[in-house]
This record gives structure tokens, C-alpha cells and sequence, in this order.
């Protein structure tokens, strides 16, 4: 009855808690209660009257209904079942049938809003000052980019989703037909920086892809230059980029594009899939709402391959026993795994 | 991989076997074969050609079929695989492919109809004279009573649907756009009495709501006395009561509504609610259409509260590991905890 | 927490590996990747460039996608995510990125191709050699014989179906309204021949049933003779036959209907259930039409049965304790369960 398990998708728990985790992007969250499964932990998050973002465990502690079952009052959350109140930090502030409240209370989350993205700590509030924060990436606030962002749950261990965009050489098989980008074959650098870890291609006077082309105006084919490359820079964020260049114009500002690619697990076999994607070139909103558009039928190839990975680790294989052999392009996916266990043996050492 | 677990629904049975619930309401009950799952157990119900009602155990012994997929003759239940048949005392009579019958049979298990209710007994037969038989409710069997009924299929564990009924301050909250009976914000005087748990609140020259009113004639907010009050009467069911009476007028009889809340499980985390409610008064066939109707959609407002609250237990939080903290208007539904511990703990001596 | 079980349904697997299994009818395969799970393996399958068919592990090694998500490649399967090629033996033949495949591999299964069955081996390959060829039937490549088949996926275990065509008692209760054969009421004779297990029942100078004479061009009683006899040939393959002969011509061919009812475990709740049948009589492609569907509405009254025995074995219910009640029509079928148990004793030997 053991099941078997690869290395990539583990049985166990293969994500940190002391991590600060997107929980959503600003523009889902209001003044009403908003449910999320956020590793393997029920929240519930809410906007402030003063438009700050609050998040509270999504459990009443008197019989247990879920706090989003029940109402915004103030800043406070009225449980649905029997109207206890709970305050923005967790405490019990009313009990209708009683005078004063017992000493009650949920647990609460601490949220940090940074661009259009929210973050979550789920951890030990005791050891938040030791965790690293939400990584930096400029460009989210920069207004140079344009943005466009979007939500998937995808029925898959949220490594599956790190490891596709940690090894580009994917687009020539599940993107084929979509990006129509066929010349990554050859596996990038890659450099371990700490617990950041980058991987780097470079096309030199190389013919554009059509795609790319088309977005500069020019002729598919058209020698240019490109570089492609992207880090792994926290258990739930990962940045892909592109910045294209003209050879004759080596000084001048590349076209860039971004990708922030933030899993957050739901549980062990699912994840939440929050995207971001900017440019700081072509970004009409009719330009960028294109892009989306056709970014996202690549994303879509991408969730029906994750799935059908993690489908096959769900219904266990009889006799399934080997191991995973992994290749030379895999190097930046291997190395993002050792700083998963990185972060989660340093959890394991503050718990114990 | 133990889930967590909160004392209002252990993972472990909280029913006894040995103890008379309600099986079905009469009028489901006909000449065919009628399958349920009670306490975890199959069973096939049917009415012998007396009309009398007959239940057996829903699989056949021979290759273990559903009994319910074949039919009746006469009052024997006829296997719908290979046609053995099964009187109603359990007994196999008949095995088409040889003369004599083997030595086979499935359990029976007694039945009592009263009023609207079918009783059945699943426990043990050696100690059924020392069960308590199914409660005394004279309203369900009195004329000047009208009743209407209905089943409902909650994915929620039994005692959940107890508790709910035990502590009606929920209603200012779960109810509150349906029944609109929001004064009720203060625990009820609640008095055990052996195994039965009583609640009582009486308001004196209160306001009516306007449901109450609506019914008696009245302006809402007419100033009258009300008694609402219930018993947990058995692990299988619970009365519910509301007295109107005028003020000025002490020795008139009350205008008296009742509900009986029978809950069944259908295994741990489900269950059969059987509800009955009877009124003395406004009882012409359409007013008491009208009534079903509107506590029908109060119902269903309970229900969604049971099923989130078992969902969340289902799905066993991570690190969920806090306990219910109960208040005082917990009371009787607290009690009706300890009642149901002393039926297991009889039970488990009575087998030991 | 372990769920009841009985004879016919044991919680481990009953089925061996070390046999010949039908994966699919010759028809369902062609240039492109069948999946299928057998045995509780992910199974791949197509067929080469020169019609043969192939059959491989359906799961890449290097990071566990199915290679069903892939495509062909002449006669090697690309994987659908990084574009790995495996050969028709499993063996990868290339990476993309890079020069020369590693030393990766995935299983390869044997098949074998026999009138419009697939064999498939899916067991220790040490041992293929003692292991019974797939069994003989010569009516499925005889041209005397029109077939038809058709598969069926039942949500239950193999053995049920197998039980349910060597006792043909059912037929009066389960088809008691489509084939209308309600005169096999005694169990047939059996015989064991090393672990074959043949049964025979014979009626002579009896009244044809309905679906018989209306065959023959005969009024509906007609006294005819009529033999129903069917082996267990494997645990794979069991035969099903009739022949039908006039009692005044003793030496005229019968005329002859023959089943195969071929099942193999998809896991050990479940099977994919290949049927074909053959008849040498009234086989124009009209009446075998006719003959087909007449049959399948009958197969789809097993399958319903077969669920929900199994429906009930999945559900465990408790206290269920008691242990299949077998009779003398059980005969053919206990002995098959026999066979059953030597096939997987030698596999034990043989693995040990």
C-alpha cells in the first residue's frame, strides 16, 4: 500500500511553510471573504476598510464551519453559523450570547502587497525575521512594463511546474504548434548563486522566431540577437525572461519580456499557478491583451502535461519502481531541487 | 496520515448500534424493494402482503449481490443473480438449482411503525429487551396535529444536525433572512434528565416575529408569550417545540408547532435526516404546504453550514490540530454528547 | 480500518502477471499511441510500420510523463514533453539535447496477434517460456464462423465476470427478459483437465427457446437437441459454446454459436471485458448485426449485476463479516478460482 513516488513528486511535504507564498493577486481580493487553500491550510483573506489586506486560518474555532461561510463586519469576520467575531489578528472580539467574549482566537497570517501581487506567510511567526522576504523584481512595478496576470490550478505537485520553466527545451514538444520556438535544443548555463538559481542562453545573429518577429515588425528569420534566460528565486517564485537586441545596435535598451511564474501549493498534488507577464515594448492594450492571450494556449499545453504527470504518480503503478533519469538539460531543475531541501532542512533545524 | 479530528466528529463510530433509529418514513415503503444504508450497513426494505414492513440485510450470502437489485414474491426476497430466495426472517427457502435449500441466511432486522415513522433495529438481537424502544412523541399519532415530512441526505456526520438543533442562537445567523427570528441571543435553560437532554426559553410578553404572526393573524411585534423548547430524546432523535399563547388569555390551549429531527447515519460522515413537523393550529392542507415549504428552505440552509463544517474535516488540515471551544449556549448539545458516550459505553460493556 | 473482503473479492491481487492477457482487439490499433492500463501497468501500444503490433511501459523515465501524450516517429514513440525516443524495445534512441541518448530504457512488453485479438505479456520475462501460449481457438480464425466483437469496461474485479459465464444458472434471473433461456435450472456437469475447467449440459428432445428456434427458422418449442458447454481456458480466456442439431439428422454439422469472454484486470476493481462472438450459422452480416446487439443488451444486464456486487465489496460495509455461502451450481466456478490460486503459486515460486 506504500505508494511509489519519484523523486520530483514525493509523498511527503516537498514545499517549506517558512516561505512567504503568493496567495493571490490584489485584484481578486475585496470586501468580502475570499477562500483559499494555501498549503494545505484553509484562509481566508479580506480587505480592510482602509484597503490593506488581512488573512485569517478559515476555521472557526467554536464548531469549525469556515469563517467564509460568513460575513465582512467592519474589520472584522462574523462566522456564518453562530456570528462569533474575529478581529484582523485572530482574536475573538464577540460571542452574541455571551457579554464578553472567551479567550478565543484563529490563527492570522501576515500579507505583504507588492505590485499586483499578494504574499503570504504561513510559517512560525517566530523565525519570520530569519525567512527570506518576497524576492525583488523590479520590473513588476516598473511602469515600463506593461502587465498582464492570471490564476490556474493545475492538479500537480507544484515542483512539476518549476521544473517546465527551469528547462526551456520543453517549447520544441508541448509548445510546438503555439510559440513555434524550435531552437532551443542545446541546455542553457547555468549558475547556483546561494539559493538562487539562474539559467542563461544566448542566441547570437540568430534567425527570430516567428513570434518574436512579429512583435518587433520584422521579416521571421531576421538575424538578432536573444537572450533567454531566468532564475528560480524562491520556493514560490520563479522569473523567465527574454530581451531581445538589435546587432547593429549594441547599446540600445533590448525588448524585454517577463515572466514571474509564482506556485503555491495546495496541497501535495495540486498547486495554484499565479502568472505575470510584462513588457516594456509592445504593450498597447490591445498588444498585451494578444500576448495574453497566446501565452496563455501555451499554458494550457503545459497543464495537460503536468496533470498527466502527476495522474500517473497518483494512481501508483504497480511495479512502477525506477527511478527518474535525468539528462543534462535537467541541471538548473536538479538544482533547484537541492535548495528545496535546503529550505526545508533549515525549517526542519528551526522546529527541532 | 491519522486526520485530525475534532470532538463533534471523531473518526471513530459516535453511534450505537444498539439502539432503535428511523429507517424510513412509512409512505417509501411500498410492495418493491427499497435499499438504504443505515449505520453503515445495507439494507433492503419492503412491506409484506399484510402491510406490514420487513428488513433484511441488502446482500445476498450466496455471491453477494445486492438483494435490492431483485424482487419480490410473495413475501420472499428473490435474489436478482441467481434467484434464491430469502424469507422475511432471513431464512433462504428457495435455491432454484437444487431441491432443498442449504443452510443459508442473511440477518433481519425488526421494524416498528408508528405514525409516520419506520423504526428499525440494527444492534444486537440478544439485548434488544434492554434497549430503550423508540420514543414516546404523542403528537405524531394525535389528530388534532397536521403533519407534513421529509428526508433529507446530509454529507455530514449525525451528531453535527444534533447539535445544530440543540443551540438555535443560530438562527439569527443561518436563518436570518429565512425564519427571521433573530431574538434569540441568550443561552436556553437546559436540564438533563437521565439520557434526555431538555432545553427551555420562554419570552413573556415579547414582540412576535413576523412568521409567528403572520400565522396567528397578527401585527408583527404583537406583544405574546412564547416557549420554545426541545429534548435530545435518543441518539436517533430529537423534538423541537414552540408554545404561542395570548397573554390575556393564560388558560387557553397554546398554539402549539413540534418537529421531530430524526438522524440516521449512513456511515460516519453522512447521514438520513427524517424530519416531521406537526401544527395545532393553521393546519388546512395549504397552510401546511406553505410551511413545509418555508422550513424546507431554512433546512437547506443548515445543511450547507453541516456540509462545509464536514468538508473542512474531510479534508484534514494540515497542522489543524486546535480543539472546538464551546460556550455556554453549547450546553445542551454538550450534554447530548456525554448522553451519546454513555450509549457507546453500554454498548461496548454489553459486548464485552 | 481493513475493508471486509470475500472469496470472490480478495482485497490482493488474484490475477497473475506471468500470463498471456488480451490489451485490445487487433482493430483498435493503428499509427498512433493506444494507452491502456493492464495489470495495474501503463501500457502503450501501436503498430509498426510493417503492421505488427508493439506495446511499451506508458511512461517516459526521465521525468514520468506518459509517452501516450507523445507521437510516432516511424516505429520509435517521441515523448511529448522533452521530445525523448524510445525504440520499439524500449531502448532511447535519442535526446534531443544532446548528442548521444544515455543508457535509458523503458519496458517493453511481448505480443502476440491471433484472429482480432492482441495478446499482450506483461510478466517476468526470465520465465516467458514456461508460461502457457495463448490459448487455442480455432473458431476465432476459422472462416466457417462470422465474429463479431465489442469491449466493455466493468467496474469490477475479473473473477466476477469469469464466475458469472460458468454458472449459466444466472440466465433465468439476470437475462430472465432478453435471452428468455429459462431452462438451465441444474447445474451442468464439470470436469477438471489440469487447470482447464470444462462444463457440459445437454438437452435432448427439448422445446428450443424463443431466441433459438427464431435462429433456425423453427416455431419457438420445437423439440430439438441442444448442448451448452464453455471452458476456463486461462485466466484470461474463458470459451463459451452452443451447439444446436436436429435429433432426426445425428450426423448433420450443429449448428454452432461460440463466446469468447476474454478479461483483463485494468486493477483489482476493475476490468476491460473483450467479448467475441462467433456463430457458423445465419452469419450474414445483417443477422450477426442483429445477433450482436441482441447480446450486448444482455452483457450490459451483467455488467450491471457485476458492479454492483462490486460496489458493495468497495464499500465495505460493516460487521459484514460472513463468508460466501456456495452451492453445487458454484462447481465450475470454484474450480476456476481453484486454477486461479496454482497460477499465482507458481509465479510465487517462480519469483522466489
Amino acid at each position: 500500500m506504500i505508494p511509489h513516488a519519484w523523486e520530483g513528486i514525493p509523498q511527503q511535504r516537498n514545499y517549506p511553510y517558512n516561505c512567504w507564498w503568493v496567495a493571490a493577486f490584489g485584484d481578486d481580493i475585496g470586501r468580502s471573504l475570499l477562500a483559499r487553500w494555501l498549503l494545505d491550510t484553509p484562509v481566508v483573506l479580506f480587505r480592510r476598510e482602509d484597503g490593506t489586506v488581512a488573512a485569517l486560518e478559515d476555521r472557526c474555532p467554536h464548531r469549525m464551519a469556515p469563517l467564509s461561510i460568513g460575513r465582512l463586519q467592519g474589520d472584522t469576520v462574523e462566522c456564518g453559523y453562530h456570528g462569533f467575531r474575529f478581529a484582523d489578528n485572530g482574536r475573538c472580539v464577540r460571542v452574541p450570547t455571551q457579554d464578553s467574549p472567551p479567550d478565543i482566537s484563529v490563527r492570522y497570517f501576515p500579507v505583504r502587497e507588492i505590485g499586483p501581487l499578494v504574499w503570504i506567510y504561513l510559517g512560525d511567526l517566530a523565525v519570520i525575521d530569519q525567512v527570506p522576504p518576497p524576492p525583488d523584481m523590479p520590473w513588476l512595478t516598473d511602469r515600463a512594463f506593461a502587465l498582464r496576470h492570471g490564476t490556474m490550478e493545475i492538479a500537480a505537485n507544484y515542483m512539476l511546474l518549476k521544473e517546465n520553466v527551469l528547462d526551456l527545451t520543453h517549447l520544441g514538444y508541448v509548445h510546438a504548434s503555439t510559440f513555434q520556438v524550435t531552437d532551443i535544443v542545446r541546455p542553457p548555463d547555468v549558475v547556483v548563486d546561494g539559493d538562487t538559481v539562474h539559467y542563461r542562453q544566448r542566441f547570437i545573429n540568430a534567425p527570430l522566431p516567428a513570434g518574436y518577429a512579429h512583435t518587433l515588425g520584422l521579416p521571421p528569420g531576421t538575424p538578432w540577437n536573444r537572450e533567454t534566460h531566468g532564475s528560480f528565486l524562491s520556493p514560490a517564485m520563479q522569473q523567465g525572461a527574454t530581451d531581445l537586441s538589435d546587432p547593429s545596435l549594441p547599446d540600445a535598451l533590448p525588448a524585454s519580456t517577463r515572466f514571474a511564474h509564482a506556485t503555491t501549493p495546495i496541497d501535495q498534488s495540486r498547486m495554484l499557478y499565479f502568472w505575470v507577464l510584462g513588457r516594456n515594448h509592445a504593450n498597447s492594450p490591445q498588444e498585451m491583451n494578444g500576448f495574453a492571450d497566446f501565452i496563455k494556449k501555451g499554458f494550457a499545453e503545459d497543464r495537460a502535461v503536468l496533470e498527466a504527470v502527476q495522474a500517473l504518480a497518483n494512481r501508483n503503478p504497480r511495479r512502477g519502481g525506477h527511478d527518474e533519469r535525468s539528462v543534462k538539460a535537467d541541471a538548473a531543475g536538479v538544482q533547484a531541487r537541492r535548495v528545496i531541501a535546503r529550505w526545508m532542512a533549515r525549517e526542519n533545524a528551526a522546529t527541532a
